[in-house]
């Protein structure tokens, strides 16, 4: 099943099922009148929604039109929002472009940081830029919605707890990486409010493209109105979901409705395009000697969805723009 | 006024307000059950609260006696713990313990980090410790409880921002620290799950103690039954909390509920002891050449308070016991 949640009344919004076709919904109920309402009660609120789902499928429930500008994120706040990096391409050229090395575990150690989770944006909030020096990019991503999650769980438990799969636009302020990593204590200002896709899906709406952890299917990314990228988001997706999981509950439990990014999606092969601009702006330096993409813009606008094998969008289409703060 | 959470029957607790003596409360009611529903409707709620707690000093209101135990921390779950580092004797000495310099802007641009939010411990919770080896150390904060702060927010204006103060213990794993902070991405599974003090008090609580953003009274540190330290928390705050918030918010907007922390209370003068065992551990490094205090073992136990000039308990007391895991 789809699940969004409506702005207002409350800041948490009301949480809405909505058709597997994105047009129309209907409203959860006062049972679980927000998304992490249902999330804490998964238990009795899964059935529940799930035979409004059906019903909304079949005629059988009172649907109403859904404009997506009413949407706000599936959770507009979440307790927390741990977002990893598990794209090996990715972390190479991000690295080489800030002049770092990747770290010596690489390949055996994921790499997560704790994101700001308090104040999340919709999928079409425009983006805020205080200062247009301070680098704006994208970063397209894949999230999964974690149940209760408790301490040491393994990648072979992890999968239980996954309840829901969303996208998500990580907006990071590249200038302000170098400083604030040099100061040992990783993001806080570089990374400032996420944006989330409108639709947030049980993992069998994905069929077999949700396997081992991983989901299989492609990522575009849609820059000014241009394509910049459609990687796969499977194969290349070296730490599963199911492995961060075990990564992030090696010292801590975690409570139902927190987001787990994989980080932004990317593969070694370049003609499938990137899915930020500063892996745009290393390949340029690789292959011309400088970065020659500006980063974001007042006015420029950026794009992010998935689309399943018969091309439909999976969990919508988050589209900002970036306006002057 | 002061605020407390008693466990249950959610996941949030029930909010209480307590006699100023600590020994006994009303329950807050339906309109505001949660501390977390009191803070996102300050407006309307602190009147309300108010009323009550001026109902139960006056013995005009049904008293319960208080038992610690039952009492959670007062956000169960948060939106956002927000940590700094704002005392200059800590930062220094707990880089020299991992052989890293102090950021070249030491005193110029405030350390902070994301901690996690979703999972908070209670003030008479267990540390559960899975791997001795991991090096568990305690640290003494203070904490501000933040309404909604806009993005862009000035420290002259943070003031108005502070909704309430308590106390934390932020627990750390020291061993896991330098491996984790190598990777670039900061701390994430060194810093396990927080503890919080009993009490949130609002600001006017504190009457002159509070002043220019700061705490003006010692924090006691109690480990295995012997004073720790009982250092100043206000003067050698060198970023107050109008400081971090001003920085916090510099590209980001916080929702109500966030919790700011000051970083681990450390002064200059030794005789005025430690916050956590990293800063003792290095004076014993720098005065007989090698650390002689081990981390916290199972069985330990750490207890933190704070006393007003007439020897009252302003927070209660943070006491916990370290259970293998």
């Amino acid at each position: 099943m789809k699940l969004a949640t409506l702005r207002g009344p409350g800041r948490d919004g009301t949480l809405i099922v909505v058709r597997r076709d994105g047009l129309s919904y209907a409203p959860a109920g006062t049972a679980f009148p927000t998304l992490q309402s249902a999330l804490d009660d998964w238990e009795r609120a899964e059935p529940a929604l799930r035979a409004l789902a059906d019903a909304l499928e079949s005629g059988n429930a009172a649907a109403e039109a859904l404009d997506p500008h009413r949407l706000h994120a599936p959770l507009p706040r979440a307790y927390e929002w741990v977002d990893g990096s598990a794209y090996i391409n990715h972390i190479v050229l991000v690295r080489k472009a800030r002049g770092a090395e990747p770290p010596e575990t690489l390949r055996t150690d994921p790499l997560v940081y704790q994101g700001g989770s308090g104040v999340l944006l919709g999928p079409t909030d425009d983006i805020v830029l205080r200062d247009a020096r301070w680098g704006l990019d994208f970063e397209a991503e894949v999230c999964a919605i974690l149940g209760d999650v408790p301490m040491g769980t393994t990648a072979e438990e992890a999968g239980r707890h996954v309840r829901l799969l969303c996208l998500a636009n990580d907006v990071t302020l590249r200038n302000l990486v170098p400083a604030e990593l040099a100061k040992g204590f990783g993001f806080f200002g570089s990374k400032p409010a996420t944006a989330f896709s409108p639709f947030a899906v049980t993992p069998d709406e994905l069929g077999d493209a949700w396997r081992g952890g991983r989901l299989h299917l492609t990522l575009r990314s849609t820059y000014n109105g241009a394509l910049a990228g459609d990687p796969e988001a499977g194969p290349e997706m070296h730490f599963s979901f199911f492995d961060l999981i075990a990564h992030i509950t090696k010292t801590r439990a975690f409570t139902a409705g927190t987001i787990l990014g994989s980080g932004t999606v990317s593969n070694a092969d370049r003609a499938r395009g990137v899915s930020c601009l500063a892996e745009r702006r290393m390949i340029e330096t690789l292959e011309q000697g400088e970065a020659k993409t500006p980063f974001m813009r007042e006015g420029d606008t950026i794009a992010i969805e998935m689309l399943d094998e018969a091309g439909h969008s999976v969990f919508g289409r988050i589209a900002q723009k970036v306006v002057a703060g």
